[in-house]
């Protein structure tokens, strides 16, 4: 079977789905974009992922294209047509077709691009067994990543100076000696017995894991606390952890050259994803 | 006539040109472009802009996906085909196709996309005259502007500020105050019977019109000099300029709401852009 994408309309094949060479989106970065989990041939975190997505698209006076209801149905329909039971919906919305211009053309139509991806269910349960490496890198993005924009230069420079070094994600390091977060992720810490991540701001994104792993902290009383944290008290952790929605709870082992507690995931890291998998709401398609 | 583009090896239509939804440039801002100005049928600086263009690539490590003799060939037919005599062309290279991930993919062909734009002589002659507004706004770009990235969300935030505020441009100012540049052009003041302007660093682009009109200066010696400046000094200028390829030098009357000298193009505007003219290097197609 071959991959069905919506492209601003239409149900395409994924090989033939183009957009025009003067989408704001191939020129400037100028659009918003949203990753969905299925499992089981649910989505997970639905409504607050679009409440994200809606945001973004306000920060930047970007409109939504469609209703919420149609948008929902198409993601839906992207989910059946490619018949994913795990994976993800990428979910691209941009300003629009303009002669090339950096200030918004007026009365365009935003383009929507939804692309669906089936996703092994044990490709991150074995990186869950091992644990992940993580590289840090000086933070050279932007000062609004939180809207989750297609401005990715600096994270996709990120991401592969971690896979030039046997990484799986490279941690941002700001200008104040502080971990923001991962390129693509959040990153957290386990130190002397609370679980700690950055609070939210323009300096990071507020991860919808993120968000759903601290209500599940909450119900289980598991020791938290938002705080800032330098590379330094990474290395003196018991454990560490990334959140995605891809990736959910995943344990790092190893941050640049230094074993995070035994270099093998700790005893919590099963708590913890436990506490993130039982609040996580799943949506019907 | 319609127009033409030139899209990964071929010339199509404009308005039916395409690039596929996985193009990197769409999903991850992953490349770089050039603006080459056309006066009299001819290229600016050709040379110039090509070996910056160059390095952008180098620096992300992006290959160029056809031979600089290839690409002068299908830049001087696009000027051909779409009867450019003044005007623009506008070339994109992106990292290429392949399934969303923030690594580079491997062994990819990088994606090229040529534009061509005529603009009537007169456009910016008549905004010489009047000179242009620019509005003042914190500087919220990635840390390696050097490089002439499709990494654009900032600039377009901040030259639709611009617009809000009935400007042609935005100044940029960074975290310890100074200047860095235009949205999309270099700044410049004339204060103290000197031309002034950013020294080139990761925080600023390195302008071809500028480095054109630093020989310009130097061969009339005009006195001149690389420096920071703040908008309080740009408060005291005795006049003040923008430099890009296609607005050449242009001088700026107003900044926020205070006027520049007498609020009009000053008497050193017509010798600056004379010392630009004169030093260009104009290549025949």
């Amino acid at each position: 079977m071959s991959r069905i994408a919506f492209v601003n309309g239409a149900y395409l094949p994924h090989a033939s789905s183009m957009v025009h060479i003067e989408d704001r989106g191939y020129q400037f970065a100028d659009g918003v974009y949203e990753v969905f989990a299925v499992i089981d041939n649910k989505l997970v975190d639905y409504d607050a992922h679009i409440n994200r997505l809606m945001r973004s698209l306000s920060e930047l006076k970007i409109k939504l294209p469609y209703s919420r209801r149609s948008i929902f149905f198409h993601i839906s329909n992207t989910i059946k047509q490619n018949l994913i039971s795990n994976g993800l919906i990428y979910l691209q919305i941009t300003r629009g077709v303009a002669s090339r211009d950096f200030k918004f053309p007026n009365s365009v139509k935003s383009s929507l691009v939804i692309i669906g991806k089936n996703i092994p269910l044990n490709q991150y349960e074995d990186l869950f067994k091992t644990g992940i490496n993580v590289s840090t890198t000086k933070d050279l993005r932007w000062k609004r990543v939180d809207i989750k924009s297609l401005n990715l230069l600096a994270p996709v420079l990120a991401k592969q100076l971690a896979h030039d070094k046997d990484s799986e994600e490279s941690w941002l390091i700001d200008d104040d000696n502080f971990i923001t977060e991962g390129s693509s992720s959040n990153a957290w810490i386990y130190l002397n017995g609370q679980l700690i991540t950055r609070p939210v701001s323009n300096s990071i994104l507020n991860g919808i894991t993120r968000s759903t792993l601290i209500s599940g902290l909450k119900k289980r009383n598991i020791k938290f606390k938002e705080a800032k944290f330098t590379l330094n008290d990474v290395k003196n952790s018991d454990e560490a952890f990334i959140t995605s929605a891809t990736q959910h709870v995943m344990p790092v082992v190893k941050v640049n050259d230094v074993k995070i507690g035994k270099g093998i995931p700790g005893p919590k890291a099963l708590d913890f994803r436990s506490a993130y998998m039982e609040s996580l709401k799943l949506t019907e398609i």
